[in-house]
C-alpha cells in the first residue's frame, strides 16, 4: 500500500472566538538576545497570529522559538540568542484564540485514513508490537525519497556493526537520506571502520581488538586533522565505504557538531554549539521525516527544532518524527518534552537500520 | 560458510597430577534431599573423576547438580531434592585432578577455527557488533536443525508482536524447534492473538484496544480450562497460526511451567516448579543449542541445567547457548553465574525473530 | 505531620441510573474450574453489584477475580481454578451501573489534602522529583504499624548488600512489616549472608568472594535442608540477623513461593505457585499497605490480589501501594496492568531501605 | 576509621629493561594540531619517560594526549589540536620501558591497607553491595575537604528533586566542593527551581504543574539574559538556595559548558565545547576526587582529562574517581574506556546525594 500524504484543514476562522478575538500583541526588543516580558513561546504545532485582523500562520516553527513578524508581514520563529534590538514580538500565553494566538494541533486529524499516526500511543517499550510501524515507514521513506525531505540525525552507536553501518551507507547511496546530523564521535568511528576494519579499537565484525587497536582512533583523528578536510582524507587514504563516503560521494550534507567528550575533533566539526544548532535547523526546516537513532541528546535538539508540519509550495503537509532507541527513559524523555507526535521504537538500532535495508534497497 | 563442528579433546590421563591422583572420595547420602558434606557441586563443564583407577567422565552435567556413581559405573548428575538414601555421592572441591576430580574447561579451544565462539567476550552491550553473531547463528541453526536439538527458551515479549509472532511459528514449522521452554503467559497471549487478535487487549499489528478487549486474556484462558486441553482448544476455535498452534501441529515438545503471577492457569501449565524443572530438563539435557529470549527466569532456570558439552552417539560435543534480551543487566547475570560459555545479544526480540526469520526460511 | 487516612464516600445509589436499573444478572459455575460465558472480571476498585434491589459492595477484590454471590448474601471474589460447580457467578460487562454492575474508581477522591496521593502521575522516572514520596511514606507507615498492615513484596536484590539487608531487619523488629512474601532466592541469600557474610558468595560488605566461596549458596541450601525448618536452622547455627531471622523472630509470616531457576528449595518454600498464590492472598487481603522492592513477577502477583481498598471494622480505606525498582520498564509495567493507583520510585532497593531505617527506626 | 593516602613508590629504574633502555626518541610538529606519525598516546596511569638517560615523569596526564618535551625539561601533556610547530612529541607505542616509555600502573598497589580501592571489580550493577563504598566516600570526602580538591560533574538530574539540591547544596556549603563542572541544563533548571520552584514546569518537591509553568524554563533563561550574569540574576531577584547559589556565594568555581540541545543559553555557558574543554580541565588536572553524577557525555569528557593520580607539593597521590548513574551501561561505558580505577555506583543520583548530605553535613 503506497503511502498517502493526509491532508491539512485550516480552522475556520469565521467562527468565534477568533471572528471577534483581538490582534495579537506586539512589544519589540530592546536588548539583544532577551524577549520582551511576556513572550510568547512557539510549540511543534502549526500557530496562527491575528494581525491587522487577518489570522496569520507563522510561516515555520521551533519548540520554544519566539514568534517575531517581519516588515513583510510574515512571522518568524527566532530563538532567544539570536533575537535583535527591534525586532517585534509577539506577546501573551494563551493558545485558543481569544487573545488573537491560536495553536492548533488537529490541523491533520479528523478525515484521513494514515490519521492514527499521530494518535497519542501511551506507553511505548521493548514490549509494544512495532510491525506496522515498520511498515508504515517503510511506505513513508518511498514516498519521502522523492517527495519529501529526510533528515538523519544519529549517534554513534550506527558505526560499531559491520551490518548496520553498510546498511545505512547503502540507504544514503539509495537517495534515502537528504541531511545528516550528528557528532564527531559518530565520523570518527565510521571513518576508523572504513581505514582499520575498528570502532574504538574493535573490529566491527569479529569483534576481535588487534594490538595496540585503540591508537586506531587517535590514528584517524590525526590523519584527518593533516588532510585538513573529510574529503580529501577519503581521497587520499582512498576510503570506499561508510556513512560519511556515501554522504560526500551522494553530496549529502553532513553537519558534524561539536560535544564535551570529543577527541580531535575532526576537521569540519563545528566547535561553537549554538552555531551548530543554526547549521542544523538549515535543515531541519526543511525536513518532511526526521529519523533520530541511538542519541539522546542530539535528538532532543533535532526535536526542538522541526514542527509538526511544514508549508511546501503552498501547501501544509505533517512533519513525521521517529525515535529508536533501546532505552525506554531516552524514547519517553523527548515524548516528555511536548512532541507526542512522535514515532518511538525500542530497539537497537542495529537492528533496525539492518530491516530498513532489507525492505528498502 | 558452512558450520562445522569442532572436535573434543580428552585429557591425557597419562599426564601427573592425574596419574598418581588417588580415587575420588565417596559418601552415602542418610537423608532423603540432603548431600553428605563436602559434596561436590558441578559445573557445565565437563568433570572427570578418578574410581577404580580409571577416569570417568560424568555423562551429562548441570550447574550446582551433586556427581552420584550408579551401580553400572556411569556418574549421573542429581539435584539435592532428588538426592535418594544411600545415594553414592562423588565429594571433594578441589578442581585439578589432584584429588581424583578434574573439571575440564578446554576440551574444545585449542584446534578449531570457530574455537573463538568460547572466547570470553567482555562487556558486551547495546553497542556490540552483532553481525558475525547473527551469521554463525544462522549456520549453526542450520546445522542442528537436522542434526543436533534446538531448545526455545521463550518469554512472552516474542509473542506480543504480529511480526515476530509469524516469525518465531515459521521457523518451528521449518524444523528449527525440537523442544519450547516457556510459562503460562507467552502460551496465554499467543493463543489470545490467535484468536482475538491482539495480546492483552492490544491489537498485535495495529496497537489498538477495541472496547472490552481487556477480557479477550481472561476469555481465552477460561475458553481453554473449558477445553481441557490445548489441543481441543486448537480444534475447538479453528485457530490456525502462533506458537502454540506450530508446536501442536509440528509435534514439538512445549513445556509450559507455572509462575507466581498466573492467571488462570492454562490446562497444561505444571503448578510445581520443581516438577518443571524435571520436565524441563529432559530436553535441556539433549540440547545441542539453546536460544533463550527476553525471560530471566526461565533463562537462567535452562542455562543452570544446560550444560558445555553433550555426549552424543559416542561423541562428545559442544552446546551453544545462546541469550537474547534488552537489558544489559538480564544478559549480563547469566554470565555472572559462571555460564560464560553464553553468546549474549543485547537487542529487542521481535527483530532478532525477523533476522532468523528472513536468513532461514 | 501526621498521617491521616482519607475518608470513603459511598456512591448516591438513590440516583441515576442506579435507582432504576436492573438486578445483576447470575449464572451457575457447570464446570469446576470454569466460569459462565459473559463473567464478570474485577478490577482493584470498589465493585457494587445489585441484588435483590439493594446495591452489595463486593467484600473484597482482587484483580481478575470472578464475583460469587454467596448464600448469606456477599459476594467474594474467586480465580477461575478455584470456582466450584454451582457458584453463582455475576455476569455483565459494563461497569457505569445500569446493567446492575458499578464500578466505582472515585470514592476516596474528592474531599481530602491527601488525595493527590490517588492522582494519576504520568512518566515517573528516574528524574522524577521523589522527596514528598519519601515524606508521605514515612508517615504513612508511621501509621501503619499501630493501625494497618504492612505487606512486603521482596526480590533478592533486598539482601545482596550490608546496609540495606540492615536496614530491612530493623525495620522489621521495629514493627514496619505484618507479613513478607518472597521466594526462595531472597531467602536462601539472606541466610547465606547470615551464615557466611556472603551473597552468591560475594562477601555483602567488602564485596571479595574468598576461595570456594560459590559454594556457600549451595551448603546453606544443604544445611537448611537437612535441618528440615528455617526456624530449626537459625538455631542450631546460631543466626542472628537478617530478613529469615528477624521474621521469625518478631512472628512476621514470611511466605516463599517456589519458582523455576530454584536451587534447592528451602524447606519451607511452596512448590505450587498456585498453592503459593492461595497462601499470599491470605496477606493482601489484609493489606493496607503494600510494599514491592525489586521483583518484577512477585509484584505483579502481589500488585494482582491487592485491591485499591479494604473493608476493616465497618468502614473503609484506601489501600496504599509502593513499587520500587531501579527500571523504569518494571515499574511501569505495573501500571500498565490497570494499578493506577500506585506510587512508584524508580530507584536501588539499597537506598530505598537505608533512608526508610533513618527516618522511621 | 580515618581515611589514609596510599603512598606511591616509584618504578626500580636500577633495574632491567629500564637501565640500559635507550632515550626515548622526540619527533617535532610541523603541522599545527597535528602530532607526528607514531606519537605517543597517554594513558591515565603515571608515565615515566627516558631523555637524557634519566628517566622523568610527565608532571600530569591526560587519556589520549601527547606528550610535548619542554625546553625546561619537563614532559607536559598536549590535546592534538593544542599542538604548536615545533613541539616536540615523543613517539613510540611500547609501554614496557625498553623504548624508553614506561606506563606505570601499580604505584599505588602493593603496600597500603586502602589498596583495594583500586582492585578491579567486575561486573558492579545494581545488585552490587555498596555499603562498603559509601563508608569510604565519606572518608575520602572529609579528608579532601581539608586537603584535595574535589572535583563535581553534575548532569541535570541532581537538581530536579528537592531533597537531593538541598543536600548537594549543603555539601557545596560545607566545602566538600572545589569545583564544578556542567552544563546549560543543570544550571537553568536549578535556577528555575530557585525563582520558580519548579524544574522544567514541574514542581520539584509535590509533582504538580501549575499552568502554564512550561514557561517558567524560558523566563529564567530570558531574566538571566538580561541581568547579563548569574551573580546580578541572584541578587536581582533575591535567590538564596540551589546549586548555582552556593557555588557563586561560596566562591565555587562553577563551569557550564554548551551543549547541542541547549535552550538559551545562560550568559556563562561556554559555547565552543574545546574551550570549554580547556576551562575543565583547569580543575580537573587540579582534581584529587571527581564525582561524577547522573551525565554520560560530560562523565566521559572529565573522566579523559583526568589521570589516575597528581602530584602535589613534592609528593604522588592517587586520584579517587567515582562514578554515579542509574544505568549499568552508562557507568559501564566510562571503564570500557580503560579507566579502570573508577568506582562506579548505580542508583538514582537523587538518594546518593542524599546520603552524602546525611553522613557528612
Amino acid at each position: 500500500m503506497a503511502f498517502q500524504l493526509p491532508s491539512y484543514k485550516h480552522p475556520d476562522f469565521e467562527q468565534e472566538p477568533f471572528r471577534s478575538a483581538p490582534n495579537a500583541q506586539i512589544v519589540v526588543v530592546e536588548k539583544e538576545g532577551v524577549a520582551p516580558q511576556n513572550y510568547h513561546g512557539l510549540s511543534i504545532y502549526p500557530e496562527y497570529f491575528k494581525l491587522n485582523g487577518e489570522w496569520i500562520l507563522a510561516s515555520e516553527s521551533r519548540m520554544d522559538g519566539v514568534p517575531v513578524l517581519r516588515t513583510d508581514g510574515t512571522i518568524q520563529v527566532v530563538e532567544f540568542r539570536n533575537l535583535q534590538v527591534s525586532d517585534q514580538v509577539i506577546v501573551g500565553r494563551t493558545e485558543d484564540g481569544h487573545e488573537g494566538i491560536y495553536v492548533y494541533a488537529n490541523g491533520f486529524r479528523s478525515h484521513d485514513p494514515n490519521s492514527d499516526l499521530f494518535a497519542f500511543r501511551s506507553g511505548r517499550s521493548r514490549e509494544t508490537a512495532y510491525s506496522k510501524d515498520y511498515n508504515e515507514l517503510y511506505e513513508l521513506l518511498n514516498y519521502e525519497r522523492d517527495n519529501g525531505y529526510i533528515v538523519w540525525v544519529l549517534g554513534p552507536a550506527v558505526v560499531f556493526d559491520y551490518d548496520s553501518r553498510q546498511a545505512l551507507s547503502a540507504l544514503i547511496s539509495e537517495g534515502y537520506a537528504h541531511a545528516i546530523l550528528a557528532g564527531n564521535a559518530m565520523a570518527t568511528h565510521d571513518l576508523e571502520a572504513a581505514l582499520f576494519g575498528t570502532a574504538l579499537g574493535q573490529n566491527t565484525y569479529n569483534q576481535q581488538s588487534p594490538p595496540n587497536a585503540h591508537y586506531h582512533h587517535l590514528d584517524l583523528i590525526n590523519k584527518a586533522r593533516e588532510a585538513g578536510s573529510l574529503k580529501t582524507l577519503i581521497e587520499k587514504e582512498s576510503i570506499q565505504d561508510g556513512i560519511v563516503y556515501s554522504s560526500i560521494k551522494n553530496k549529502v550534507p553532513l553537519i558534524l557538531a561539536g560535544s564535551i567528550r570529543d577527541d580531535g575533533p575532526l576537521p569540519p566539526v563545528i566547535p561553537d554549539v549554538y552555531q551548530a544548532q543554526d547549521e542544523m535547523r538549515k535543515h531541519t526546516r526543511k525536513a518532511t521525516t526526521l529519523i533520530c537513532l541511538a542519541t539522546q541528546l542530539h535528538t532532543i535538539a533535532a526535536g526542538n527544532m522541526t514542527p509538526s508540519y511544514i508549508q511546501k509550495n503552498g501547501t501544509i503537509r505533517p512533519v513525521y518524527i521517529y525515535c529508536i532507541d533501546i532505552a525506554e527513559f531516552a524514547v519517553n524523555k523527548l515524548r516528555d518534552r511536548g512532541s507526542l507526535e512522535v514515532t518511538t521504537l525500542v530497539t537497537n538500532v542495529q537492528d533496525f537500520l539492518v530491516h530498513l535495508k532489507n525492505n528498502l534497497v
